[in-house]
């Protein structure tokens, strides 16, 4: 298994530079501390997975890009490929469950993939076949480094933004944007802490850490939490790394996600879909689990239905 | 009367380097077009006015800032000064009308500042008089060489990160954001387009600059707008910059400035205010009145009281 450095992620920050937004960190005065936000619900498709999904497409070879890609998603993930294929004008299929946000599932099409909706479980085997009957490249959401160094330019930008950044919390879900983030936040500000962040309902890869090797969670349990961007399970490859970058893993209720993306709304200005309040729900709601100081809470994404954004904000 | 020069601006962008955000421009591919937004929303107040403030504070002399100083508004310049005053350890007094939203008045006395409250027409003579009792500064909301300079910082950041703009929108109150925008802008990049924004129920700059004088209006007029930070009226001073640096005045009306703050929260994932829809509303509504190309609409704050965010969203 070869470990994703630092390298590896500076070369995928010159590749999704002008792409990728650079996010700034927005200083939240209105928390207790020293809590900055960094918004990656401000990308182009409202979530960080632009970052490793871009890399990866461009890291192909001409030829091989040319054929097109194929991907996998609950959501997030169909939407950066989509988008990436569609800038380097290849062709895209995204492959969805079925139980997919329709928000996500339509604006997959928007970027003019072909969307091919699937029971849960059957994703991955069907895009196996497609990637082999139509000769396109699959895209995986986290397994794979191009990915994992693509979202680890998170990382870079707030070592660069706040290089005496204390406390870093990012969440987790297939492990890929954790152990790029931390990777690159790990090796340019040796002495910050960085930690994961689960919903109690999806905490497989805490109690995986805890236990020192991969529990498996049923998709049932996962599939109960709000935050449906943090139902994967890390892979072999994301859980070796979480182990090696991640300090700890600090699990958030059902109702301190709910809450916590009414209180971005109207305290950060910030429309914040369920998977990107669980970092910053961990800075407010479990302060005595961390080490506090100055401590940057990642903002995943923010693609939420409109039924439930009234909902939550209710 | 000095009009306020490029170097005044770049001199406020080193004195606001570091308090204010560099606020990305972001995107927006759902909209017809080429169509970025600037989130003034994000900034620590929630507002460009943090520009401005801070900069008229930061140019005092030592003495003159460490005795205080006083400010009228009706919102986001109120917490600005008080922002900024207690950035340098000064004291703030902030008078407001008895009108002004609840949220605005709650979150300025919370950067701890003394606040009065006064009948509308009454702000700026007790401001001064204020000032006269106690030794305090007045730091106005826009009529000041100072604060337009601090606002056209956002200008700059334009300029310097899509230098082919063709087209930059932005809102026109008392005039000071769009006198400072538009000098930076017409300075950094000559042939590009600058366009105030205001409400059709507050449309007196509109109408001055088509008169080619200031007209007034009363201020029961221009209250009805559901746009509060967006009731003031221009002064010699700004006026005889707009004169100088817009291409043109749109006007928006209710209907379109609500059916954006839903938009901009739905499609754009941010939280805005009325008054920062508008730019964006003019954009999105008035297409056929504008030159087109790469815009630049800018979002001027994101501070709304939750009925009402809950409200627009329903």
């Amino acid at each position: 298994m070869r470990f994703v450095t630092i390298s590896d992620i500076e070369a995928a920050a010159e590749r999704v530079r002008g792409t990728a937004v650079h996010t700034p960190l927005l200083r939240q005065h209105w928390a207790p501390g020293q809590l900055w936000l960094k918004p990656e619900s401000l990308q182009p498709i409202g979530a960080f997975k632009i970052r490793g999904a871009y890399n990866a497409i461009a890291a192909l070879g001409e030829n091989e890009r040319t054929r097109g890609v194929v991907a996998y998603s609950s959501g997030n993930h169909a939407q950066a490929v989509a988008y990436s294929a569609k800038a380097f004008g290849v062709p895209a299929v995204i492959v969805v469950p079925d139980s997919a946000p329709r928000l996500k599932v339509n604006a997959t099409r928007e970027w003019g993939a072909e969307v091919v909706e699937v029971p849960f479980a059957d994703q991955a085997p069907v895009a196996a076949q497609l990637a082999r009957e139509r000769g396109l490249t699959l895209v995986p959401p986290f397994d794979h480094p191009d990915v994992i160094a693509g979202q680890g330019t998170a990382g870079l930008e707030i070592a660069a933004d706040l290089p005496e950044v204390d406390t870093v919390l990012v969440p987790v879900s297939g492990g890929g944007f954790a152990s790029g983030v931390g990777i690159a936040v790990k090796q340019r500000c040796p002495a910050a802490k960085v930690y994961g962040v689960e919903p109690e309902l999806a905490a497989d890869a805490e109690e995986s850490l805890r236990e020192g090797r991969r529990v498996e969670w049923p998709m049932a349990d996962r599939a109960r939490t709000i935050a449906d961007g943090q139902r994967a399970q890390p892979s072999d490859l994301t859980f070796a790394h979480l182990q090696k970058v991640l300090d700890g893993i600090i699990t958030v209720s059902e109702d301190e996600i709910r809450r916590t993306v009414r209180t971005l709304a109207l305290r950060s200005r910030l429309v914040v879909e369920p998977s990107g309040a669980t970092a910053p729900a961990a800075y407010l709601h479990h302060t005595s689990e961390l080490p506090g100081g100055r401590t940057v809470a990642i903002v995943s994404g923010g693609n939420l239905d409109p039924a439930l954004l009234t909902e939550l904000l209710a």
